[in-house]
């Protein structure tokens, strides 16, 4: 047995210990001691100040790409060290599965965002949100809302269960937005938190100061939190009240997200009885919710909410189902369940087990019966799957009020749909829940009626029996959090997640000066003629580069030449009769795919030149019908303009905008292409 | 004079008298009683529990379309009734200019929000909320966001100031998500409130139980709410923090919006020197803002931040029109500004303009010495306008806390642009900011800095002089709230303000049952072919109905017959070796009008039938270049359907999916159009 470990905190840029004797923390499945911890001393104020004035600045200055190129190759340095966290993570009770989780689930997030950044995001410091606003009919005053990094410091305050996915799903968001983290970890498992953030500070990938670690208490912290702040707790109802309602916290209109107990449930479909497919689906994934991680997870299913004439199947499949469940040493190979967090966590589970009981009885397991494949029931935290029943479940309130943070669940009845979709509701808020069903009725049914009282809805069924990642899974891509009980927050969710970490303002002017402050052109702001803007690579192009082409009239004959060339002889085209008889013709129409090309044979420039591809077109909209004889015009006008990072291209957007001899607008569109960064093209581009 | 009104509160579908003795209710100008206000005895947990029962589901049951008819139809029939509501305003003080900001401008918001149901939202109950995400490779298991009405009530606590345009403002986005509302207007101005709320109920255009009125205290209300429910609040810092900290508010996390003080700033541009015709904007605004409502507007101009050298010439300018402004009985015609809401009002406002005075001092006006051209200056809360000056901003704390809520502002120096800003952000957050500049440096820079700080920033200049909507006016299709001191919340924002009343969910699930949820085809959900799409009308056609197209080879005859018949002869389509160094190309390529016209010319029905016009494309993507030879095929799927509400015809959202003989996706995108309710046409549709 070695000495434990004296974690440090990594605050202002040093490695710092606590000043105090500090708190030993002990391995979950041995009771070994792992590491001491200790936060007094610290200068929270200094801590809050650093990431505001030393990171936050260079954060901001940098672009959504950089910052998602910065995350990437963070991800990247951390994912080739994973066998070292994976190590460490045996200490949590923690299987190598349950491990891959925290650790690779956390990564891989870190690297989502790093994607989504790059694919979803421009390469801008600034996000526009939502269309533009004309405010005047002659388009000298108009709005565009933008949302900018808040100017302070995130305080992501994490719970015991996931020490790494814990931190990496929200400083992923936080610092793609560009605002400085301060991660408080659990302390329970705050030692596996402190090694990766040792590996990060390590790979010198984040300015400094991107990153604080509090190992211990945060003091007196939240005192010195202001309105640019933002603070995100991940615990117990009880603490997250506490912080939520601090003074400062109220006085600043401090952001404040929270993720807390929730009572998610799993509905088996009317159609789904014993021998289907989702009745075998939903007993496998109540009983894995039950024993990944040993249930300690915010999302595991704790009620289990079943037609009434399936409760004896389903409990007979799911005890013996569990009852397979080897617990032991969490580095053993055999094992399928680890242990609980400590000692105190398996002692606080049984006593929240013994609330249950007084709405429902055990089924299955014996909350202090421990048997085990391997380690010692007097040491670790170790405890065996445990199944209860509600038989009235209407009545049951504990069964929905009580959340027993470990391998428990509780089995309840139904009668008809609209229970099922009541009792999910008498959770009063989850994260997640999920009904199992092949029937589109039932899907409609249950997902909608549940909807309002959670965050994320999971439909198993046998297509998705392989894909499906399953109820517990929260994704990068999808909102994580949920109301009531749940906390109220919300999580990732994509860019989502991002905008959390910045402030959304209106702002109003005319088009010439709000496009200053976006660096996007928008209608009625000052544009550039000269030399066709096809013959300028990045370089050169300036938004409001504008191109007012030659005219050319359409003709009957151009019609009836497209309308055979292409086969689009559609009647409002070619049948004056039926043309006529159509609500929105006065008589026979171009196609719409005819102004188009039209439109790109007009202000297209034919010679080899950096304009590299169209690859789209967004938002068209043909606005005016074009009759034989109207006369086209078009205005192509430069409107944003993407440089992408490592490549010798970027993206262009061009307002298009169609008119006809009257100057009413025919079709209005973006076209999106490809455009060098110089041209001629380098040597062996790309 | 006549006995005061006995104001009633509409609760549980009757009008009901408060059981005490009440508050008295007194005209602002004339100190005449106008109402006595009461609700005492009310059961205030059945008020909720009205609402929840009796108006959610009607509410619910309704789309998007319908419930934007029923405000389009209440806000006519109020604009009917406005001479009413201006009679009855003149006793809160306020002129006809003021009251039509109240009255027309609140109407006027419910009737944008009508108009924006119609054009932004589908004609359904539930939204879906960005992209489809998919989650596995097959297509079998992806998730879509929706979101869905909460199933509880939204209680929102109003303002004195406006006790109209406060209540519209907030039960038109509700009320279009799908939630009932409970108001409690502030009590000083809450008989204006009343009556309004009586020509409301009067119409019988809301089902019963959609609003309800609480005229006095709200009692243990906030005791009952739960998940589901939301509370707004408009008023003071302290009250809001009561609120806000409300036990069963944390509890249950409910949902709740603040706006509270907020000391706006106004910036004079270092280029709008006087004798320019931003300085006399600058002027005309901020004097504007002080006068407008007597200066009782959250969003008023309290900090005026102005180069040093710019001071003297601003407080002149300032000075002299202040003094010009006519102060007196708000319904002479001669009145420019009205009165205070109340002697108590006025007695606050003299108190905060002596906190002021420890950091700053008078420059024009005089608190205690009221100068009137009509009314009584010992019965009516009246005053003039008082401007101050600090000259030291930075020492100066006061100026940036205390909001005096009446016709008071502080003139304050900057030396250079980033003292500005810092200026402007030390307010802490507030509702807007405005900057006055023709300089688009200046624009870019102070819009930036003070961004992070504010919900709205106006850029005033001589191009917006006459459109501009102004520095005070919030807006319905922009956000309205800001951080901060300003509470932190986000009203209006168009339809940002409706999904404020609606719960975001991550659907997951495999495709055919993720549609039935949405009511949205899906990629990968099941697909029904046999007769063509386009011969069905809206009663006829179903989601998933789909064509796959014959195939068609595109020819390097093609090509060049398409490029010289529209003019496009880029060199990509055209000129081997240049499209051979395009790095996107390995030899010349199809235009992609080309494909998207032959895919159309493959999937349209030519003869007469209930599919009248294409009206766009949305987000189209050339995914893989095609080259001589190549083969195409299309697969044209019927994916979303909004019918119009009093319309023969709809909308509906086709996924096109081109491929090439390699299955392949070479393009990707949605065709959009217009399709008869039946076919044949009724006679005389439309």
């Amino acid at each position: 047995m070695t000495n434990p470990r004296r974690l440090e905190s990594y605050v202002c840029g040093r490695w710092t210990p606590g000043s105090g004797q500090g708190q030993t923390l002990r391995d979950a499945a041995t009771g070994e001691p792992v590491a001491v911890i200790d936060s007094a001393g610290l200068d929270f104020a200094a801590v809050l100040a650093h990431g505001r004035e030393a990171a936050g600045p260079k954060l901001r200055a940098m672009t959504f790409h950089e910052r998602a190129s910065m995350l990437k190759a963070l991800g990247l340095a951390l994912m080739a060290q994973k066998e070292e966290f994976y190590a460490e993570s045996l200490h949590t009770g923690a299987t190598r599965a349950d491990g891959w989780v925290d650790i690779e689930g956390g990564i891989g997030t870190m690297l989502t965002y790093a994607s989504k950044g790059r694919r979803e995001l421009p390469n801008a410091r600034i996000l526009t949100d939502g269309e533009v606003e004309p405010l005047s009919r002659d388009t000298s005053f108009s709005a565009q809302h933008i949302l900018t990094p808040l100017q302070g410091v995130a305080v992501h305050i994490n719970a015991f269960n996931f020490p790494i996915w814990g931190m990496l799903e929200k400083i992923a968001p936080t610092l793609l937005a560009g605002m400085p983290c301060v991660v408080k970890p659990a302390s329970q498992t705050a030692y596996l938190t402190e090694l990766m953030v040792r590996r990060i500070v390590g790979t010198g990938i984040l300015p400094e100061g991107a990153l604080q670690l509090i190992c211990g208490s945060v003091g007196d912290l939240l005192d010195h939190v202001t309105e640019q702040d933002a603070v995100t707790f991940t615990g117990s109802a009880a603490t997250g009240r506490k912080l939520r309602t601090h003074p400062a916290v109220i006085a600043n209109s401090v952001r404040f997200t929270m993720e807390a107990d929730s009572l998610n449930a799993a509905i088996l479909g009317p159609d789904a009885v014993a021998g289907t497919p989702e009745f075998d689906l939903f007993v496998r994934e109540v009983a894995r919710e039950m024993t990944v991680k040993a249930g300690q997870k915010c999302t595991a299913i704790r009620r289990v909410i079943v037609p009434r004439g399936q409760i004896d199947a389903l409990v007979a499949a799911l005890d013996e189902r569990l009852a397979g469940t080897a617990v032991g040493l969490p580095g053993d190979e055999g094992t399928r369940m680890g242990a609980l967090a400590s000692l105190d966590q398996r002692d606080e589970v049984r006593a929240r087990i013994r609330d249950l009981q007084a709405a429902a009885e055990i089924v299955a397991g014996d909350p202090d019966d421990v048997r085990l494949t391997s380690g010692d029931a007097g040491q670790g935290a170790f405890m065996n799957p445990v199944l209860l029943h509600a038989a009235k479940p209407f009545e049951a309130a504990a069964v929905h009020e009580v959340e027993a943070f470990g391998p428990v669940s509780t089995v309840m009845p139904y009668d008809d749909l609209d229970e099922a979709v009541v009792l999910a509701q008498m959770g009063r808020g989850s994260l997640v829940s999920s009904v199992f069903t092949d029937d589109p009725k039932v899907a409609e049914e249950v997902v909608l009626g549940v909807a309002p009282f959670h965050g994320r809805v999971l439909i198993g069924n046998r297509a998705s029996a392989k894909s499906s990642t399953g109820h517990g899974s929260p994704l990068a891509p999808l909102v994580h959090g949920g109301p009531g009980r749940a906390g109220g927050g919300e999580e990732m969710g994509g860019i989502r997640g991002v905008k959390h970490y910045m402030q959304r303002t209106a702002v109003q002017g005319t088009p010439r000066l709000l496009s200053a402050v976006t660096g996007r052109w928008i209608e009625g702001a000052e544009a550039q003629q000269g030399v066709h803007p096809f013959r300028k690579s990045l370089a050169e192009l300036q938004i409001g580069d504008q191109l007012v082409t030659a005219t050319r009239t359409i003709t009957r004959e151009d019609v009836e030449h497209f309308a055979h060339f292409t086969g689009d002889t559609f009647y409002a085209h070619m049948d004056e009769a039926s043309a006529k008889a159509n609500p929105f013709f006065d008589d026979r129409v171009a196609h719409g795919y005819l102004i188009a090309s039209f439109a790109a044979g007009l202000f297209v420039e034919p010679n080899p030149g950096p304009v590299l591809a169209n690859y789209g077109v967004d938002n068209l909209r043909f606005l005016t019908p074009v009759y034989f004889g109207d006369t086209l015009q078009v205005r192509l006008t430069c409107k944003e303009i993407n440089p992408r990072e490592n490549a010798g291209h970027g993206e262009v957007r061009w307002d298009c905008r169609v008119t006809n001899q009257k100057d009413e607008v025919v079709a209005q569109y973006d076209v999106l292409t490809m455009v060098a960064k110089e041209w001629p093209l380098p040597e062996a581009a790309e």
